[in-house]
């Protein structure tokens, strides 16, 4: 076996027989009875077990993995190839414990290019975005990249939520079979992704219990980690609740106080930037001492802002601006994540039989990284990629998912009114509508359709069945979001979490016109002013991502961007935190059915036919009375 | 589904259905939408994910498990039963990350009344003893006494030497399907314990090497962890191939130097009480401040040695009277090795989901137990255990394991001369011998038999095959062991770890007396003095355990004791610093063929028909020449 036939078949996405035949050989290696490839020598090395530097050490490298770490000079066997590194600190390549690389917009070949050279080195993917899309496939999807020689490593956490309720169908179904086949197929399988749908957890009538349940069934019988989602979930009962269900981890905690008691509750804390140093204040206020509970998550990031602010290392680095010890701040992306994954034996330390993933740091306080290393070799040098990414030509399954069926006209989107009536009531809702019943306005009839008011902020909104080929549309109207600008709309592919298209439009030819754009790139964002679609961004992949370099996508939304700032978006603040005024980017958010949501529009279906759902209760309203 | 159902029935040892089923009742538990059965309110509560305390904290109870942790009065539902401890402070139960039960010597349910006062609710059973006299019912003997009642959880880790050697034979094969097989049937199963045949990881020509990888493999596949015993592995090159091989732990360092150097190259480490004292002084020397990869571990105790000195909490109050804080010792023995060992839902924190198994302390900074709560109720007062021991009668695949096949007789122990002979070469071993090459003396032929030489501390040692019923006997001259008195010798049916019997003896009538003892006893000791059995010990059950209560096996040990001081004990220091002047109980030891030893003494096999074999590279050798 050489290190050629290592770094191309054999330890990829590896099985339990391919782990075992690596190991033998590196046994082997760290011995000296067999050669090593490379000596990677440093001026010092950061072990995470113990939180210690050690000065001048050498990593002597097999293939992807390491074989030996120890002190200059003390290796006992031969190397082919030796690189000194003298004046770089060395700390092993960080990980990402939570995030859906769909959120990059990248497919995982070109992630991994924007990533690596930012130190991330391995992902535990969080797959319900591509899995509402096709959910058959998600193993295959993330697993191809490294297939052909990404060194990123992508573990696939099937998402929980496909669907993310009882009340959303299409593209994918998962349960107990799906995920006990997912498990057993590959080893980088590493459990069950963000339990979310609260309602399904605890309620047995859920349409969605048993499936639900049924995933962390599989998830238990394999050994596997189920991860949860807790969003929302701050009285101490719901807490209790959400780790009694064996949900083992959250990453949705807002606040210092939130994140104390989940921590203290059995919960593992994967921490997000936009509350990091609001929690790490308070964490280091509180003296905490022991770490080892908490991890730094992604969760979503778009190329553009991972351009811009950087991977998993920007993380690290707000938490050491924040006035965490830079080692501590290393350790939450490193052992914490990779122990609480259970996938301590390959990433989160440089030690034997991990592989052999290492970012060389200028400067530790600054977290300055000068270059890193992936699966035994270097993989960039500043923020430069030095290999090539791999083309890999994405199947129809995963190119052609947008399947509306035909071409949408106005009348898709009208709501029709009674007829005789002046005005009707409508059941309103905003972005992020966590009140507990709808919105009412009396809104008033033309043409025998109910109509906006944009002086009352009300545009429409709608969501179109992107799965079934049915042409079906629901559509209702909401406050405070979408263009002011006549005959101009906005449309998206990417809908959490189960990805129809969603549209807000100040008219309905301009909502059809939109989306037919969508449907005719296979997905993106299209952008439709004064009736003409003025940008458009592909996302060709799922409907969800392109397969392309990030700069090119960043360029494009860039355009998106710039020919968004010349509508005029109405806005009113809501519940999130992060819904701002001007381009309505995180409506693709606002979609989202998880708790603490109660009221919201999903596609048609025979239960809900006009979309507009309780999903707590599974109550369904028509959207005008 | 009532208390009284998961009490008796569906919370042991519980399957993915079940493990699914319990957790969504205590998620309603938790919510308050379902009884509780019992509030524990205690003064304090350490949650140990944060090494913090909490006052005046409520633990609610379902079943077996907790439903709820909050400040007292907080929680929602309903309760049945009330329990208050103002000036109690609660932790954890203690968990045993690797213990051998069997060198209790008492069977599981004995074990559980024994250590459970002691603060120990939890065991990873470090299962090759029990294994290689029946391995095929690894699995079912150790979860049989839960199943009657037993509140201690025990995890049992399928041991992979099984046989401890490929120069070993009987009892028990363990290999890649069995080790599959065990993992798949329960999910109490963690991982593969303790590998520990260190030529047969790395030399693929060792006779193990297919075995032990194949269970290695097995484990990998299915998500469970590989423990390591690296015993004398100490230079830096042998750590890293240790570690290289997926072993993930290690329990044998004996300095702290040697600790260090495993700790910080990969390897989760397992401290026992012999080397606790000078390992956590060097420890708190280094500043070492993040100890989660660090865990307490009993691995061998008799009965006698717990009532005397305790079980797991013995080795947390000797690292807290080495210095260690309590606080980061009770981490050590309880969140620490549940972690590692992905045991995170069901042990290890006072935490929704997880067994209800509570420490109450009088005082932390002595570790002094007041009460002890496991599976939801009060099993303990002081040192006192409140509940009924379960009655087993252990089937005869558990008792009658003791096959020689015949009696013997001294005929059995003698060693030939050749003819002519005067005197004869023989090949000696010592108790731990671990020199590269056995000893040789020449020693007097008489009535053409080879002879002791009481002058020169040399005597007879022999190990009994006990599987086959071949009445296979090997035998050869040791050299500082064994008694001096005449006609005198002692025997035992536990011999490490094949568990064959092991016989030192000055005479050859004696031994043949003392193996047949054991053999109608079932197993045990026998020790022979002035040509009578004097004191025998029973362990009936595989040879190993005794299924009576501890103070009774004491007892019986008492008198082995008393009469053992009667005889002179050849005595010679050698490698082991546990190998001690007097009553050479370690004997049981001595048979160890695990590394570092090389020269040692098997049963007769074909392979090495007078059983003295090198175990490193497979040589044989007569044992007179």
């Amino acid at each position: 076996m050489t290190s050629t036939s290592h770094r191309h078949s054999l330890d990829i996405n590896p099985s339990s027989a391919a782990e075992v035949a690596i190991r033998q050989e590196l046994t082997l290696v760290a011995l000296g009875k067999q050669p090593a490839d490379t000596a990677l020598r440093v001026g010092r090395l950061l072990d995470v077990a113990t939180r210690t530097w050690s000065l001048d050490q050498e990593i002597i490298i097999k293939g992807r993995r390491i074989a030996y770490v120890g002190p200059a000079g003390t290796y006992p066997g031969q190397v082919e190839k030796r690189v000194h590194e003298p004046d770089l600190s060395a700390i092993p390549g960080l990980g990402e414990v939570h995030k859906h690389i769909e959120s990059s917009h990248l497919t995982p070949e070109y992630e991994a290019a924007l990533v690596l050279p930012r130190g991330n080195t391995w992902t535990c993917e969080a797959s319900h975005e591509f899995s509402n899309v096709n959910g058959a496939k998600t193993l295959e999807f993330w697993l191809k990249a490294r297939e052909t020689g990404s060194p990123l490593k992508i573990f696939p956490l099937p998402g929980s939520a496909v669907p993310p309720t009882g009340y959303e169908h299409g593209g994918g179904f998962l349960g107990y079979d799906e995920q006990k086949a997912f498990l057993k197929e590959s080893l980088m399988v590493a459990g069950l992704d963000e339990v979310m749908d609260w309602p399904a957890v605890w309620n047995r009538d859920n349409p969605s219990y048993d499936r639900l349940w049924g995933m962390i069934r599989a998830t238990f019988e394999q050994r596997g980690v189920v991860e949860g989602h807790a969003a929302g979930i701050r009285d101490i009962a719901t807490i209790n609740a959400f780790a009694a269900a064996g949900l083992s981890s959250d990453h949705e905690a807002w606040t210092f106080e939130e994140f104390w008691d989940k921590l203290t509750h059995g919960l593992f804390m994967e921490l997000r930037p936009h509350s990091l140093p609001d929690v790490i204040k308070g964490l280091l206020e509180k003296g905490l001492q022991d770490w080892s509970q908490i991890a730094f998550t992604t969760d979503d990031r778009s190329a553009s802002d991972t351009l811009k602010m950087g991977a998993t290392d920007y993380n690290v680095r707000l938490a050491i601006e924040s006035g965490l010890a830079p080692e501590i701040a290393i350790q939450c992306a490193t052992i914490n994540p990779a122990r609480h994954m259970r996938l301590t034996p390959w990433v989160g330390s440089i030690a034997p039989g991990r592989y052999a993933d290492i970012v060389l740091l200028f400067d530790v306080q600054r977290l300055e990284i000068a270059k890193v290393w992936a699966d035994g070799q270097q993989v960039s040098e500043g923020k430069r990629y030095l290999l090539d990414v791999p083309k890999i030509g994405w199947p129809d399954w995963a190119t052609k998912t947008i399947n509306i069926g035909r071409e949408l006209t106005a009348a898709d989107f009208a709501i029709k009114a009674e007829p005789g009536r002046e005005t009707m009531k409508a059941a309103v809702l905003r972005p992020f509508h966590w009140d507990d019943d709808f919105l009412t306005f009396e809104l008033p009839v033309m043409d025998g359709q109910v109509q906006r008011d944009e002086a009352r902020n009300i545009t429409k909104f709608s969501v179109v069945d992107r799965f079934s080929g049915k042409g079906a549309v629901s559509k209702m109207f909401w406050i405070g979001c979408g263009p002011r600008t006549p005959n101009t709309a906005l449309a998206c592919s990417m809908a959490h979490d189960k990805h129809n298209i969603w549209c807000v439009g100040s008219s309905d030819e301009a909502m059809a016109k939109a989306v037919n754009a969508i449907a005719a790139n296979d997905g993106g964002w299209a952008l439709v002013r004064d009736g003409e679609v003025v940008a458009t961004v592909r996302y060709e992949v799922a409907g969800l991502m392109t397969c392309r370099p990030p700069e090119e996508l960043h360029e494009e939304m860039q355009t998106l961007y710039a020919e968004g700032e010349k509508i005029d978006w109405m806005y009113e603040p809501t519940f999130s935190p992060r819904w701002f005024p001007g381009f309505p980017e995180r409506l693709a958010f606002a979609t989202l059915t998880c708790a603490p949501w109660r009221w919201v529009l999903v596609a048609p279906s025979d239960y809900a036919p006009q979309g507009l759902v309780n999903v707590q209760t599974g109550q369904v309203q028509p959207v005008v009375f």
